[in-house]
């Protein structure tokens, strides 16, 4: 509950009298109970003394209790309307939220504006602003289960590489990792896994298709896995068999830009210098053109999150920031190369949570 | 392009200057482009007569040509304000957009003020309008396809009955289906796969864990996959060797229900009718109290959409529509039934996509 009052004090802080939060992610973070309700309205209603309330499916609120949610829950029908019961216990709690706290950046403006007919909300502020400052610094339970599932992300591309033969397919290859992840008890994959072969691995976000592996292709996989609520992140790139020098220049000029934004990973470093450097390197190698994305991205209970590791951004690391470094080359018609780590930032320097081997592999 | 015009027509009616889709299904369903931007800018603008441009990560830009997109495509760096290159591409059409439609329920606000500073909208409108009415009607192809999808939704239930055994786990069996159907190619679920024993199939949105199936415990599959950009959904629940009086009613009060609600399928029915007939007959069982949840919803390029299959939806069945029946009954401490299908609305009446079996089946 450390989390609600931090967010209690920041909106008496900045004179915000209530905060809805919505997302299922910052739901987690800040309740411990996990729910993915689609288009139904879910969330918690947060004030700066008042006690905080649920509004939940009314089928959703045994499992809150059960994660540990001791607040008040509002449990609605499907043909009940929400806005009412949330009218009503805004009201009761004698609250006035003229300024309201919420998640502008995923809020749906029709949402936003049915919040506004309820709450009388005249500005809305970005709850963001300190949700992302909260969820910026891991602590040490975050970082154990961040490790956790990296570890298992680190196996996922082995039992990807151990289904490589020639003429297996990337869905086929996609399957064998997540059913081999699931078995093991994993709450989900984090994102779509991606295995793509030959060209399609120029497509920095391609599609695993039917496509059948063959000598002198790139395989290249990115993926992740949940474990309780946390998300990893790696990818992996190989050469079936055979690998041309085209390839292995792009490979280890890759290699080349992740090692050198890790090593500058240090506390107090301006996180857009990573990108920059990453980007140079790959630049003074020929390749400038083909690095169409940012380093890398926050990692947590979203696995794109704070900060956005790109070469505007001008603030500096802090020990206990998570994030991906994972620089590309894609070059159409050849293919491409992305390699990726988990990494946490310490007083000692940066710590890879995925430790899957880097070096050139010709997977004979 | 039939989409395309359709919504240009639209915006003339209506007298809408352009209209900016930002949503992966309807980006899909107007463009044949599927893309997971996260949180990038993407979408399509629309307009009464000037050409269409997509605005995409630079990086997807080949990837939209190949799936067919012969429009303009802006695309941009992640160090670019894609909306610098918005407001240039509307001032070289000349339209001046003071009305835009945007996808309001589910358009972040912060991305809808970001809108109307570059576009000087005066005025939102809800673009859903026009879109659910496009996309509530299927034509042949899609109904071909999302025959497809049911199909494999059966063969996903039938490939979990197989795997139960005693002792094995819900991610087990959730982990062999998810295999079995992605080796098949399918373009992924449609939603987290529910695989629930015993007691926890008496939560509507339960989560599978590490529970070991034992005598007596109903299971619970709920699940669904996307082929070819469209969803199944279904729902069939089981019980394991040895079936309580109780459960047995409880079973057969749900099958009654979801019989009852799909033989009144019919053009010109009204929607609501159905949620109320399969919940009258609940009721009259003495489970009113554990039917929390409306009958079901429509389904399409979205697992869930236009229109709701709730009580409270006075619009009438037409033929070309396809949503789900799927009334369930959950006991807390005893467990919990539902029975869902796909279904289809022609002119002779209603035709069920998904046909796993329905009886009571105790499983040896």
């Amino acid at each position: 509950m450390n989390r609600m009052k931090s967010l209690s004090s920041w909106l008496k802080k900045k004179d915000i009298q209530g905060a809805f939060i919505h997302t299922k992610e910052n739901v987690f973070y800040l309740s411990g109970y996990f729910t993915e309700p689609h288009e139904r309205v879910m969330g918690l209603f947060v004030f700066q003394e008042a006690d905080p309330f649920f509004i939940l499916p009314k089928m959703e609120v045994e499992q809150a209790k059960n994660a540990g949610w001791s607040g008040d829950i509002i449990g609605y029908e499907d043909h009940e309307n929400p806005f009412d019961f949330i009218k009503t216990a805004i009201e009761k709690r004698g609250v006035r939220a003229t300024r309201l706290a919420i998640e502008k950046e995923s809020i749906p403006l029709q949402r936003a504006e049915q919040l506004q007919a309820v709450t009388g909300a005249e500005t809305f502020v970005r709850a963001e602003e300190e949700l992302n400052q909260l969820r910026l610094i891991k602590d040490e339970t975050e970082i154990a289960t961040l490790k956790k599932a990296a570890q298992l992300a680190d196996e996922g591309v082995k039992i990807g590489v151990n289904a490589l033969k020639e003429g297996v397919t990337e869905t086929e290859v996609l399957a064998v990792i997540e059913y081999e992840l699931k078995k093991q008890g994993i709450q989900g994959m984090s994102f779509s896994t991606m295995v793509l072969f030959g060209e399609k691995s120029g497509e920095p976000h391609g599609n695993p298709g039917q496509a059948a592996l063959k000598k002198g292709d790139f395989v290249l996989f990115d993926l992740g896995v949940i474990v309780d609520g946390y998300c990893s992140d790696i990818t992996r790139t190989f050469i079936y068999q055979e690998a041309s020098e085209k390839q292995k220049d792009i490979y280890e000029t890759v290699l080349k830009a992740e090692m050198a934004a890790l090593e500058m990973s240090q506390p107090g470093v301006r996180i857009g210098d990573l990108d920059l450097k990453a980007r140079g390197l790959i630049a003074e190698a020929g390749y400038g053109e083909y690095f169409a994305h940012r380093l890398g991205h926050g990692l947590g209970v979203s696995v794109h999150e704070f900060p956005s590791m790109s070469q505007a951004n001008d603030d500096l690391l802090k020990e206990g920031m998570v994030y991906t470094i994972e620089p590309g080359i894609y070059v159409p018609g050849v293919g491409g190369v992305r390699i990726e780590d988990d990494v946490l930032i310490t007083a000692d320097g940066p710590v890879t949570l995925t430790n899957y081997p880097k070096e050139l592999t010709i997977i004979k």
